[in-house]
């Protein structure tokens, strides 16, 4: 999906939605055990009741590895599902040196090698260039780079000082070098939520990028403060949100509450399109 | 295995040598072909020709992802065929925020979600502790943190000065705060054979802590100087070969030539093991 496609969708769909498939086999609704596939099943159900509202599906990759061969295929049959207007994003953190990261990226671009086709792949920043180009040989396919996180740990180095006069911290290091990689139709930034007050600095350097935002919902950030400091004349944020929808309930009725959930989101984000990006 | 048994192998076999399980498809013998499991066949075969000479193995987790399903079965296999006196690593460089790390941890390290158990992973740093210490929570494993990689791209962000009067870089920072997450037992760290004129700083902050090195070979890394400045009275070393030992050579006699190689980088390691250690 190119960018003009998806700040499309964005303004179609009044919405910058992405659901966070973070499937976890612990956490479903006990009528689902029975299915041949309960990830599967529940992924379906989610994506049947979110569709019309999000713009974006994130699996985080770690929730299918961590069932072994057969969560894969609940990963392949997921993605395979979700409609072709939805921008989709393999959030795998990976990244390694040159022609290693070249196979991460065929993993997640090459259907012709595992079955899997995603719009993009969430990339770790730490290896350099070298491990994040690879990913961009695939054309029309986009890297998302880990920039500033919404966890506790994204204080202990990415918030480092790297110039001599201490202006510049590591996470705007990143993202000033990795524009020298890709431009905005190829390259998104992860920005945590919880970090809202440096949504401006980093729009100062980044203006055009779009953003991949986690951290709304559970985790505490506000999606008042980031749409207000992030969003763009093209949309520009793709905010995301996984437990709030996915565990909305754990009866018969999750698909519904997911669906109110990832309604009321949107609602809200359709005030902010108005208010900020007309 | 402990820091003791690893130490203990490494002085019986006379060896610190690890052989990097890079398994490309594209690369095997033509004969190997017709085999149920090309990759496991020649993995197989590369493991009996080099167990009395290597104290550990790691696959390379991009080779087996980027084939699907069946890849992570090779994986499997492998992993369950590596003999019990030998040290292995999971090379996957993951990371994310703490719960989902933790289900990394959980794809590598409890048999009974995915059926692999791994000695360790390595790990990256950049999302900060909460994206590391889930991996520690299973006793006896370990985690190998990337502090200064062998690729072109390490000098992008690992080699930014992070302190104000520029003597630490992002490297040194990372591994002295991680030296407070888990002690010389739990932790290693991944420093580049291409690196070698840093070896003594490394050292200088952590004298102990097992270093695991790629960029010999193929890299153009010296092993000599990689041994004189990182060896330490318990080894403090696992040097990793990969295309050097597996890919010797193409034709039928590609285990012969792999056995020979790692045999003469052991043979390399003896000297430096009584120059150095003793």
């Amino acid at each position: 999906m190119t960018f003009d496609e998806l700040s499309h969708q964005i303004f179609k769909k009044q919405s910058y939605l992405c659901v966070g498939l973070d499937t976890d086999p612990r956490k479903l609704p006990a009528h689902l055990l029975s299915e041949p596939d309960p990830v599967f099943a529940f992924n379906k159900a989610i994506i049947d009741a979110t569709a019309d509202v999000a713009v974006a599906y994130k699996p985080n990759i770690a929730f299918y590895e961590a069932q072994g061969p057969k969560g894969w295929e609940s990963l392949q049959k997921t993605l395979d599902y979700i409609p072709a207007d939805c921008f989709t994003i393999a959030d795998a953190k990976r990244g390694d040196i040159g022609n290693t990261s070249g196979l991460y990226a065929r993993a997640f671009f090459d259907p012709s090698a595992t079955g899997l086709d995603f719009d993009s792949v969430t990339v770790a920043p730490y290896m350099g260039h070298d491990s994040v180009t690879p990913f961009l040989d695939y054309p029309g396919k986009w890297v998302i780079l880990l920039a500033l996180t919404s966890n506790a740990g994204s204080a202990d180095f990415q918030r480092l000082p790297t110039d001599p006069d201490g202006t510049n911290e590591l996470f705007e290091t990143v993202i000033q070098t990795a524009k020298t990689w890709a431009d905005a139709d190829r390259l998104m930034f992860v920005v945590g939520a919880t970090q809202a007050e440096v949504f401006g600095r980093i729009r100062a350097i980044a203006p055009e990028h779009f953003l991949l935002v986690p951290g709304v919902g559970a985790q505490g950030g506000s999606l008042a403060d980031v749409s207000r400091c992030g969003l763009t004349k093209a949309g520009g944020l793709l905010v995301n949100a996984s437990r709030s929808i996915l565990y909305a309930s754990d009866g018969p009725d999750f698909a519904d509450r997911a669906r109110a959930e990832a309604q009321a989101l949107q609602a809200e984000m359709a005030t902010y399109l108005k208010a900020y990006t007309s």
